[in-house]
């Protein structure tokens, strides 16, 4: 298995000329912040959780995102239906463990969540995938504490549970699907100091898989794409609120050369 | 009839001088863009949805602004009832049907919201206009799918149910009351590429009908200036995320000059 | 008692070598830009609100943020959740009355939540720390009608009833715990072009108390920092879009020199 920057640029050219419909269900804080990623990237998003209408509109999205960010009961229930109904209409869906650990409640929902269908990817920082998968160090916050090579071995447990693939984003990205394991190492630290970058990951996640049937592929040439805009965000930026700025921009205006000239992969 | 250029740097000049107090039910993903346009613009914004005190609020707003886009049943009740107490104290009240279309639920929601009382101003895309009109081409998710035009008529037998004004944007806006049809035209294509500009033209339809009471007249003005805020932050964008950001600031600059040298308007 | 330059670019230090875990119940519109402002002045925010987690969360946070922007039954439920645990746990809470005398609802909510335990910092404009004070002036919206001064011994009232600090923001901050008064007065008239400025303002004052046990020594850096990346922005801003986006850049840049150079601050 090879994933060449041809092949990362083919699906956000994919991405542009198609415009997938991506469902979010996400939290408060990144909602506007994901939503431009994904229209500066091509996709066009749309962001739904009543209980009354998930389902009807998870049915006709070329993904569905699900992120439990902010989470509360009624917004629970709409993810659970919300994921029934893609799976069983054959959408992709990308799960966002995010704070999984930091508390009971919040641990305890995902592991049920995740565990209710089948998901096509679930991406989360390494404390994340650690507390998914039932180790007991725990998250403080939603920052991690870990880093991405210590939930190595958490994320492979978790692909064969859930027969999906798993990204652990950090300084080195790790996706894991079974046995294949791909390493991505762009980005760039500053983007730790803007909010939501993690979830706006999650959210391209979605559009790659809108496009690539490999939840794999598709999780590795969003990690990789999301951290090239970054680091070429990063260069322009004076601090994390221009860095912002600038990532929607590079997004957007991402090219062939970009990719190509700029990306660290190596899949074993 | 006739909308000049002057006319519409005068309601900015009212807007900026009364500072009038605009009550936002509106969606998670544009709460901060949409009161940091009404802000830029010269009004203050106030976002609060509990249906304990909707109804105090919107009796002493200057306008009110409802948005379905991330309803639920709460806030959908909260939408009713603030609607209701705008009316009856004379307070000019915009909708913005987002998604109608998308699903039943919502455009279902929608339809019975603008019936419950009588609006001001409708604003929505083509899709959003044409499924409250009772078009059976269905909304793909909260993007339109089709040309401003293509809902004209759809707009004009709205406005004469509601006997409100009705504001179809896109690369052409028509805005419609009775048999007036306004046309403006300024703008730029990569603010489709800006989550929630759309909302952003509703909330500004808010901060004109505080000002102006010809709600046809209102409603074109508002789109006019968002237009021509738009395409003087597209000539300075790298991309969507500088666009949004310099789009904040040409609002808070506009200048008579700014509005007199690109105003591209029709009156039918 | 003195805040020198040097005490409060100290805790601007600690606050990036210990990055405070900040526990925010805040509102929509606001949620983004306070998650980027604490995370570019160098602590770890986090966003959580459902009852079933607020208290295992506030437990385990170096400060609470309860802010009452957009609140609703729930929400307030959770917050004084998270109050009571917080308290019981020694953890700083600082209190937003947003918009306290907008609405009854929202004036008794706050009085009651005030009431309930006790916080360290209450910090608000001046209309808000009226009304919180019994005032029967109404506030408008969200935005203050009164100057901070008029405010103070309202400040002094609220400061003695329920041992806190009290901060006041406005052209002038005045933060007061019993017969202490703290002047500061840096900042930019463009700030208030900016929406969550002063909720911005009350996340902060969470990241300073994290790390500062004196209420009103952390309140008073937490205004004085505000304000400092507040005028540096706006000296390079063109409009309250760059300004928002500048402020991010300077917190995160924050030197000794900034500060030293540029404090206004008067201890009575």
């Amino acid at each position: 298995m090879k994933i060449t920057a041809a092949e990362i640029f083919q699906s956000v050219e994919d991405i542009r000329a198609k415009s997938p419909l991506v469902h979010n269900i996400t939290n408060y804080v990144v909602m506007n912040n994901t939503a431009n990623a994904l229209l500066a990237v091509g996709a066009s998003p749309v962001m739904i959780h009543a209980e009354e209408e998930v389902e009807d509109m998870a049915a006709i999205a070329s993904a569905l995102v699900i992120n439990i960010g902010t989470m509360s009961a009624p917004w629970v229930r709409a993810m659970f239906k919300a994921f029934g109904r893609a799976v069983s209409a054959g959408v992709p869906v990308v799960i966002d463990p995010v704070g999984a650990g930091a508390t009971p409640y919040r641990t305890q929902t995902v592991r049920e969540l995740v565990g209710a269908g089948r998901p096509t990817i679930i991406r989360g920082n390494a404390s994340e995938i650690l507390a998914l998968a039932g180790d007991r160090r725990t998250t403080r916050g939603v920052d991690s504490t870990a880093a991405s090579d210590e939930a190595l071995s958490a994320a492979q447990y978790l692909s064969e549970k859930h027969q999906c693939a798993v990204s652990i984003s950090g300084a080195v990205d790790y996706t894991v699907e079974g046995r294949r394991v791909v390493k991505t190492a762009n980005g760039h630290p500053m983007m730790t100091r803007v909010t939501g970058l993690g979830c706006t990951a999650t959210a391209l996640c979605g559009a790659f898989a809108a496009v690539d049937k490999d939840g794999l592929a598709a999780a590795a040439k969003a990690m990789a794409v999301m951290g090239i805009a970054g680091e070429m965000a990063a260069e322009k930026a004076a601090g994390p609120g221009s860095l912002q700025m600038h990532f929607l921009d590079a997004l957007y205006g991402l090219s062939r050369e970009d990719v190509a000239g700029r990306l660290k992969i190596e899949v074993a």
